[in-house]
C-alpha cells in the first residue's frame, strides 16, 4: 500500500524542479481524463504556482476549461508504458484511465482526480489568463495541495536511492524516456 | 576540443524536453551576464519557442529586457559547481563569468554569448509579452539557432552513454542536484 505524505506548499516547487514528465488529470460534468505532458514546471514559490502546456485539441483542455482545475501527477519508472499510452490516444474516444491501465483516485482540494501509483501530485486551480491559454496553450495553476510518496520524499527532498522503480520519468520523443539518475551535492564557494 | 553540431530547429525542443537546469546568458550595452535557472521548458514546436522565469531583481533581467535576447545553455555534470555559483551571486556586483569559472563565447544568431563547455545551447529572441514579464517574471523566446555537443547528441536525440560527465543537471535545492539517468524505450500498445 502506497503511503502519500502531505508536502509543505512552500516546498512543493521541488516536486517539479528537476523537470519530470507529468500526467495531467482533470474532471468536469461527469467526465474525467488523463494525459501525458512533458511541458510543465514551477512558476512561483509563494503562493506556489505551476505552468503546463495543454493543446486545444485535447479532451483534457475541455475539462480544464470547464472546471477551472487540474492535477499534475508525477509518474515513475514502473508506469512508463501507461504514461506513453496516455500520450498516444484521446479521451474523446475512449476512457483514458481504463485504456492506459491507470486508476483515478478522488481529489482533496479539487474535484479532479489524481492518478494511483504516481510518486506525487499537485492539485491546482487555474489562474485565468485567456491570452496565454488561447495564444500559447499555456495554463497557470495555483497549487492548493500536494502529496508525495513517503518512500522517495523525505524532509522536503526527493530521495530515490533504493527505489529505482519509483524514479521520475523524463520523456524525450518516440517512446524514449530517461529515468532520473543519481543525486549529488556541491558547495558554492566562489573562486579566488 | 568540444564539437558542437547544429540542431534542427524542429527538434530543438528535445534539448529541453527532459527538464534540465539551464544557464541563461545575456548581453546588452557592453555588459554580459550568466545565471542559473531551473524553470525553463519548451512552449511550442514550430516555430520553436521556450519559456524561462527570470526574477526582476536579477542583472540578467536588465540585459534581457535591454537587448530582447537570451541564450539557454544546458550545463553538464562536470560543471555543477560553476552552475551552483552562477545561482549564488549577482552580476550586478561581480563579473559572473569570471566569478563562476565560466567562459563566454560569441553568439551566432544573437549578440548574447553562450557558455563554453555546455552540452547544448538555444539562442532566442524575446517575444514581448509585457503582462507575463511583469506579473509572472515569465519570458517567451523564439529559438533562432541551436547547437549540441556531438558526443551526446546524435540524430536528433540525446545519448549520454559513455559520457557520464556530460549528463545534464537537474537541480532541486540547497546545492543538491540530480544527473539524468538511463535511457529506455517502451511501446504504446493499448491494453485489451
Amino acid at each position: 500500500m502506497q503511503k502519500l505524505v502531505a508536502v509543505d506548499l512552500a516546498k512543493s516547487y521541488r516536486l517539479l524542479n528537476h523537470g519530470p514528465t507529468v500526467l495531467v488529470s482533470s474532471a468536469h460534468d461527469g467526465q474525467q481524463n488523463v494525459m501525458a505532458a512533458a511541458w510543465a514546471m514551477p512558476l512561483d514559490f509563494a503562493p506556489p504556482k505551476v505552468l503546463v502546456v495543454v493543446d486545444k485539441a485535447t479532451h483534457t483542455r475541455q475539462l480544464m476549461e470547464g472546471s477551472g482545475e487540474f492535477v499534475l501527477n508525477i509518474p515513475c519508472r514502473a508506469q512508463a508504458e501507461q504514461v506513453l499510452r496516455a500520450g498516444s490516444c484521446s479521451g474523446k474516444e475512449v476512457d483514458k484511465f481504463a485504456a492506459c491501465g491507470l486508476t483515478a483516485l478522488p481529489g482533496e482540494a479539487v474535484n479532479a482526480p489524481h492518478v494511483a501509483g504516481c510518486i506525487a501530485y499537485l492539485e491546482c486551480r487555474i489562474i485565468s489568463e485567456p491570452h496565454n491559454q488561447q495564444q500559447y496553450d499555456l495554463f497557470i495553476g495555483e497549487v492548493l495541495a500536494a502529496r508525495a510518496d513517503a518512500d522517495v520524499w523525505h524532509d522536503g527532498h526527493w530521495n530515490f536511492s533504493g527505489h529505482d522503480t519509483k524514479r521520475s520519468l523524463h520523456y524525450i520523443a518516440g517512446g524514449s524516456f530517461y529515468s532520473i539518475g543519481e543525486q549529488f551535492s556541491v558547495s558554492a564557494s566562489l573562486q579566488d
